[in-house]
Order: C-alpha cells, then sequence, then structure tokens
C-alpha cells in the first residue's frame, strides 16, 4: 500500500537506525566472542540509581497506583507532576511559570517531534524548515521532520585547542543566512560532543528566533538541573522564543518514556493540544514516581552525588586512555566536553573513513557510531562533507573494562589504517 | 509564533475536549453539590481489576525493573511483550503471525494517529482523505488527520428495531463513493454506540480496501479478545489490507497508555519506523507487565469472569431505568448493544438538540455527551445533521447509583423539554 508523501519520509529509517539495527543483530549474534559495545546512547546502568528509582516505583506502586493508572489523565501532564515541576524549576531558578507553561510528554523526541510538526512544513507562503544550528549534533533530530528535505544542519565552525583538543562554536552568521526557518533546535550539553551552548551564542540564537519569529527548542537531555552533566551549572533560560526540554532520561529512566517542556503559554497550549490528538498524555505511574522523586529531592541527590561524578570520573578515564593509547603519529583530536556522555573523536587525514573504522571495528568485535550520522546531508561543502566523515563518537556508559580495551582496539585499527595509506 | 498549516489543525483541540475541559472546570467547582458524571470514557474502577494489575506491577518491579526500564528498547516493542502477543493470538485464533506483524504503541489512539499520518494527506495525485465508514464514530478519531479538511464520516443506515431499538448498518455504497480515500478506520464494538460490525459489513469494507489498495484499521479497544466486552465472541480477521488495533485501557490500565497493532509487514514496519523517528518506543514497564498479564492468563480471567460480566449487568440496569423512567410520549431509542460501555440514545424530536440537554443537565449537576461529536462535520445532508443533534452518549462506568439518579434527571429534563416545546 503506498505511503503519503509524509509517510514516506516517517515510514523509513535514518542511517543511525539502520546501524543500531546492525549493531543489535550482530550483538545477538551467538558465533563466539564478546562484542565490546561503545555505541549506545544509553545511560549507564548505576546500581545506585537503578536502586532509587525502583523504591521511588514502590512507593508510587504501594500508595497511589488506583489513582495513577485507572484513570485517563490531563493532556498536560497529572496535575502533581506538572506542579512539582513548576515548583521545582520556580524555586531553583527564580522563574515565575505556571501550570500553563508545562506540558510532560511521553519522552523528549516525542516534545522535539511535536514542536516540529507545529512549526516546520507547510505554511501558506511555502515551506519552513527545522534547523539544527550547531552540528553535529543527536542524529534523532533528522527524523523529526516530516518532509525529506525539511531539516538542515548549520555546520559548527571548528576551533583547534592546545594539545589534541577542539571545539565547535555556533556559526550564528550562517545560521543567520537560513531562509524557511521554522524552528531551530540543539541538545546542551550536546550529543555526540559534549559541546555545551555558551551564553553568547545562546544569545545570538535568541535573536535570531525574536527576528524570525519562530521557537528555539533546547535539548538539556544531559544537563541541568538532572542529571546535570555538564561542566559548569549553566541554568537553562527562560524567554518567550525558547522551549526548554527535559528528560528523564539520563537521570535514570530512558525505558519509561518520560519529558517536558517549559515554554510560553500559546506554544505550550498548541503542544498539549497535540498531545491530546495524537496519543492522549504521557504514561501516569512513570509521572506520579517522577513528581515523587523530585519533591523528595532524590532526584536532585542522585544527579549532584552519582551521576554527574560518575561520567565526570569516566571521561577522565577515556580521555587518559586515548592519549596512552592512540598512535602519537595521527593527528586525532578530541572535542573538549563541557558535559554529556560521550566522546567525539576526529582523525584528520585523507585515509581515515568513519564507516571504514566502524567495519574495521567490527571485524575485531567492537562497536563505535560513525560520524557522518550527527551531520544533515547534504553537507554545505566538500570540506564540511570531509570533516564529517572523519569523526567518530565512543559512549562513555559502558564499564571501564570495556572502554579501556575498546581503546585499544580502536588504537590498533587506526594504527594500522594509517599504515596501510 | 505562527503556526504551519498543519501545526493549526493538530495545535487546536476538537468540540469534545473542549466539553471534557468543561467537565473537569465544571466539576472542580467547590461551589457545592455533587455533579454525576455520565460522561466519562473512562473504563470503570473495578477493585478487582485493579488489584490484580498493582499485583502484576509489583512482580514486575520485584523481578526485572532494571532490565525493564533502565535501557532503551526496540522501537517494535519489547521482545518479550511482542513475543507474547505472537503466542497468545496464534493460539487463540489460529493465526501464523510473527514478530514481523507487531508493533506496540503509546496508546491506541497512536497508532491511529501513525497510520493515519503514513496513510492520508498529501500524495503525488493530490490529499487522500480519512474515512470512518459507519458514523457515530469515536470522536478522537477527527483528531487524527492533520488536514482540516481531512477526514469524512459516512453517517451508518438507521434500523428501527422493535420497541424502542434501534441500530446502524454500515452504507457500503456511500463507502464505495468516497473519492481520495487514504484509509478507513472504525473501531467495533464502537464507541460510541456499542454496534459491532457484523462479518457481511466487514467482507463489505475489505473488499473496498482492496479495490482502493488502502488499509482498514479496526479499533478493538472495547471487543474481543480483551477487555471482551461484547455480546458474541467475533474473532478479529487477519487480512492484508487489515490493521487490528487494541489496547490494555478497557482491560483496566487507560493511564499507562499501551496498545498493539497486528497487520501485515509492509504496514507494519512503516509503523515502527514512524515510531523510531517520533518517539522511539513504548514505556517499557507497563510492557513487560502487559507480557505477564497475557502469559499468566490474568488478562483472560479478569475479562471472561470480570469484566466482561460487569458491563453486560450494568447494561442491564441502564435500559431497565430508561424502560421505566424515559417518558412514554417521546419518541426515544436505544442503539441495541454488541457490546461496549455505552448506551447511545436518541430522541427523535424537532424540539430536542443535545447541546440543549447537555446545558439543562449541568444546570442540574449533571453531565452526558452530545451526540453531535461522534459525527464528523460537515455533516452530508441536513437530514444527518439533524439526527446527529438528536443523540447524546451516557457512561455504563459509573457506580449504579449514579447510573440510576443520573437516568432519572435525565428523564425529567426531557419531559420538561417535551413540554416546552
Amino acid at each position: 500500500m503506498e505511503l503519503s508523501q509524509r509517510g514516506t519520509k516517517m515510514g523509513g529509517l535514518s542511517g543511525i537506525r539502520s546501524i543500531m539495527e546492525d549493531i543489535a543483530l550482530a550483538a545477538r549474534d551467538a558465533s563466539g566472542g564478546t562484542w565490546l559495545n561503545l555505541s549506545p546512547g544509553n545511560p549507564a546502568a548505576i546500581p545506585e540509581v537503578t536502586r532509587a528509582w525502583q523504591e521511588l516505583y514502590e512507593e508510587t506502586l504501594a500508595e497511589r497506583f488506583a489513582r495513577s493508572s485507572t484513570q485517563y489523565g490531563p493532556s498536560r501532564g497529572s496535575e502533581e507532576f506538572v506542579d512539582a515541576i513548576v515548583r521545582y524549576f520556580n524555586s531553583r531558578y527564580g522563574w515565575g511559570i505556571s501550570a500553563r507553561n508545562v506540558l510532560v510528554g511521553a519522552g523528549c523526541q516525542m516534545l522535539c517531534f511535536i514542536a516540529t510538526t507545529l512549526f516546520t512544513g507547510p505554511y501558506t507562503e511555502g515551506s519552513r524548515r527545522l534547523v539544527l544550528p550547531c552540528v553535529p549534533d543527536y542524529t534523532g533530530y533528522t527524523g523529526l521532520s516530516m518532509e525529506v528535505s525539511g531539516t538542515v544542519g548549520v555546520a559548527g565552525r571548528v576551533v583547534r585547542e592546545e594539545g589534541r583538543a577542539f571545539h565547535y562554536r555556533v556559526d550564528l552568521d550562517a545560521v543567520r543566512r537560513q531562509e524557511a526557518m521554522g524552528m531551530m533546535l540543539l541538545s546542551s550539553p550536546g550529543n555526540p560532543t559534549g559541546r555545551g551552548i555558551r551564553e553568547d551564542e545562546l544569545a545570538g540564537l535568541i535573536d535570531i528566533a525574536v527576528e524570525r519569529d519562530v521557537p528555539l527548542l533546547i535539548d538539556h537531555a544531559y544537563g541541568e538541573p538532572f542529571p546535570g552533566v555538564a561542566q559548569d551549572e549553566v541554568a537553562p533560560l527562560l524567554h518567550p522564543n525558547v522551549i526548554n526540554c527535559f528528560t528523564l532520561s539520563k537521570a535514570g529512566l530512558p525505558a519509561e518514556r518520560l519529558g517536558f517542556a517549559i515554554g510560553s503559554e500559546d506554544i505550550i497550549d498548541a503542544m498539549v493540544s497535540f498531545t491530546a490528538n495524537s496519543y492522549l498524555h504521557a504514561p501516569q505511574l512513570a509521572q506520579a514516581t517522577a513528581a515523587r522523586a523530585m519533591n523528595t529531592g532524590v532526584l536532585d541527590r542522585l544527579s549532584d552525588s552519582v551521576i554527574r561524578p560518575y561520567y565526570r570520573r569516566k571521561r577522565q578515564v577515556a580521555e587518559k586512555l586515548l592519549h596512552e593509547r592512540l598512535p602519537e603519529s595521527v593527528d586525532w583530536r578530541l572535542h573538549s566536553s563541557d558535559g554529556g556522555m560521550f566522546c567525539w573523536l576526529w582523525i584528520d587525514h585523507d585515509w581515515f573513513d568513519d564507516l571504514a573504522l566502524y567495519e574495521e571495528l567490527k571485524r575485531r568485535k567492537m562497536f563505535i557510531v560513525p560520524g557522518r550520522n550527527f551531520f544533515v546531508e547534504p553537507f554545505a561543502s566538500p570540506a564540511q562533507a570531509a570533516h564529517g566523515r572523519r569523526c567518530v563518537r565512543l559512549s562513555l556508559t559502558p564499564d571501564e573494562s570495556v572502554i579501556g580495551e575498546g581503546i585499544s582496539r580502536l588504537a590498533q585499527a587506526v594504527q594500522e589504517m594509517s599504515h596501510a595509506d
């Protein structure tokens, strides 16, 4: 049966999902050997975090299962959870938001999908696009738009730092040149880079959003206030054009699909209606549990004293191993981290290719994610395309021993690729 | 900020949702008196059902919280739940489906939304519409399409039965006359009518689906195999053009938003990709719990020995009271029920108006749902519009005492409306 035009887009998988499927299939292959998987976007299984969430669920279940789960709830989110969010953010950041500024969703991806659908696509004057103002960025963003060419990525400017470090800066001029912009969307701290948006960059993007009268969605999946995997505590910013999205996924609950958006009333109202029309509301047992985690301070405690230090340590270990084991003669650089759960590695040689490394490592029973998936094709220039194919993402969530052994195999593979040249 | 064309449609609320909001607001009003609410689409709070689900959740939580909830899952659904569905349907109905035929979703509404988005809207040759082949039908269906005139309802043919009964038949000729059809969608047993699709009607709709090469989605929310609130056990039908959707909502778990679709591989594959692109996957603790409910037989036991008899008794009580209390002189009729959780009342007089009755009952601190919301505007003819405004929906989920007192107030209001004429 023929799919509609948007069905053809939404009913197909983006590159990263094919890779993920490849990984799932290969990893299930029982033909021997243990796979080292440095690809996961999944947060680490930290026993203390899992235990805390399990206890919170047990309490919710015992105290209020009937109230939570046997009745349809409001599309905006359960009153209890919305109230908890309002109190938490007003108290932590001195905001003056009310329930009208909040929407709970079935995960942050769903909130991004809703906003993209509301603010991009056909307008009377033509089609507007989703603009990712600083790629590389989260690969799932390219799946959101219903139009085949509905997403454009503006490449971050590469800034080389001392030693082996580098980072991307938002190229505000290039963002400003984008035509037919419907919405901007970025993660901060970013997946895959760990780049945190700087104050001046955020101000610049907000200026553009105001000029164009479009929303800027900031996805705080890894950052403040939870799980708080960020170098500096940079408070989210309240602004009429900004939609701030948060999720419980990286605070330990990825599979329960719970996130929320905070924004101006008109935007949030439209998103609430979309929710009502498409899937009614987010699951309620998870909402009741999350409200409890916020109200009791457990969520803050987990973020501050368990999750944040955990990833900081993992990052230090990985950095040290990369410096020790990657070939001295190779021009490799690591994106300096403001937070997040990944290492973003750039190997700047003609002989390097991210997919070739992926295949080579697969032969060595190891997975990483090829860098090109975090850009948006077509690339704006051959130089950008070349750069995108010279990067790979490593995850910080596997056990330290896996990260260690993985980096060794990676170093060997890179060494051999450089010699084969 | 301006919404896109589809955003304008999806960011607004359909009539029924405004009514629901009105009901929520009025009911929250503390100014005194107890409201009788005969409007809910919510299933009844049956203590035995709630207790069973709570126990199932407790077991899942204790045994496998870490596995369920702390890792992203497959977009198709957790392997365990998908396997449970495959085994259950193959064993119960002798089907030969595999995991490739199954998609678990964040509720049945979401599955309907996905299918509608994939198969309606812009095609190369023009726009295709969602066709509801027998209205009145579930009011939420009109919120699914992203196009303002993207949904068309074909009125069922009214068949008067003996005494006070009537029912709708699918008007296959009228369905066949629909142009630009992208998908058909209906609930069976139906909300609001309780109408179950007959074998010959289903065969006729499948013929049309095959001729047009479009899917026919059947929403079994109230029927077989669970919660099984149907007069006769009519097995769902497996056919390449049919998408069968099922939900746990009416089996006691509405707030956890879990449903699944069974259909041909090509359709399901596209729906899985849509899921991956838009919200990743359905929540996993609920999936693990639902798998347990299926595998242990608890779901069947609840359906057969608790839920089905419960609604059958409620329906008998309501029917008896309507016959006893509604004015003899008024030409009222009740849709004969093949199942479901509602009474659909038709008061065939010029002086009757569903919204007027809604307002009149609100003054008496009681809620019903006006009938017009279950049709699709614009009506195909003045006669159909007149009919749509002469119907109301009563819910069977409130306590018997509420249903009794509610029907008394309804009878008085109708009596007075008839005298005022």
